[in-house]
């Protein structure tokens, strides 16, 4: 009974695993728009975190309603991107994610969530307009990017 | 005096745009980077623009979550890339973008805030959940697209 238990449960992991992979390419119809969808909002992220940077650096002046604006603009884009990369496949062509991605896609939306959830708190922090806690909040969400790429990024 | 204002207002008229078209140009250190943004945030767009049309359509069940979802996410994306449109020298490279931009700047920047303007209304309408003025209204943003493009795109 044990052991057909755990067959059940295997089974069942294995579908549910199955639905996601296919709810998340049932959005993009070829693997090569995911991967596209994927590295624009990338793209765009980099873009408007740069221009957080650029503030915390003191290459440009701290404007906090600029920081506000692109803080939250990268919170609304960190939510995209997730699906496109857990789109079967996906792992091959123009791209320079990891095959692990789809392999160990619970690690890899644990790093997805910690982002998520790092941008969040920069978007609260901006707004209490306390730029030294501000700053430092950068740092966490630029170290959540790092984590991120460095385990799945070739 | 009548012609010593006309030159006034003229060169006014020009330092303006010259500042307009600086300030644009400050947001990205190359023409390629605009290039490259402004075809991230429109690309997706079309995506998401894609799935309200795959409701629209009945193509996909109409669901007013994902409705409202993307909606919001392509109005917040409206209001993005302009500036890297106006960026000076970036019609040339690789981009289907007409040099009338850069040139008729006014007539552009009229079909973007059209653009801007339909989609917000469009968020407004599905939030009222009626379906019929909802898909209406798809069809005036996908109208305000189309102008835009047939004028300003190659």
């Amino acid at each position: 009974m044990k052991a057909k238990l755990k067959i059940v449960v295997g089974l069942v992991v294995l579908l549910g695993f199955g639905a996601l992979i296919s709810a998340a390419s049932a959005q993009f119809s070829r693997p090569e728009d995911a991967i596209k969808y994927r590295k624009s909002v990338m793209f765009i992220i980099a873009q408007h975190f740069g221009r957080l940077g650029a503030m915390v650096k003191g290459v440009k002046p701290y404007d906090l309603d600029k920081f506000v604006n692109n803080a939250a603009l990268v919170d609304t884009l960190a939510a995209l991107p997730w699906e496109a990369f857990l789109t079967a496949s996906s792992d091959r062509g123009d791209t320079t994610m990891k095959s692990s991605v789809l392999k160990n896609s619970d690690e890899f939306n644990k790093a997805a969530q910690k982002f998520q959830q790092e941008t969040g708190a920069l978007v609260d922090v901006t707004e209490s307009n306390d730029v030294d806690a501000t700053k430092r909040q950068f740092g966490s969400v630029a170290k959540s990017c790092k984590d991120c790429h460095s385990q799945f990024r070739k």
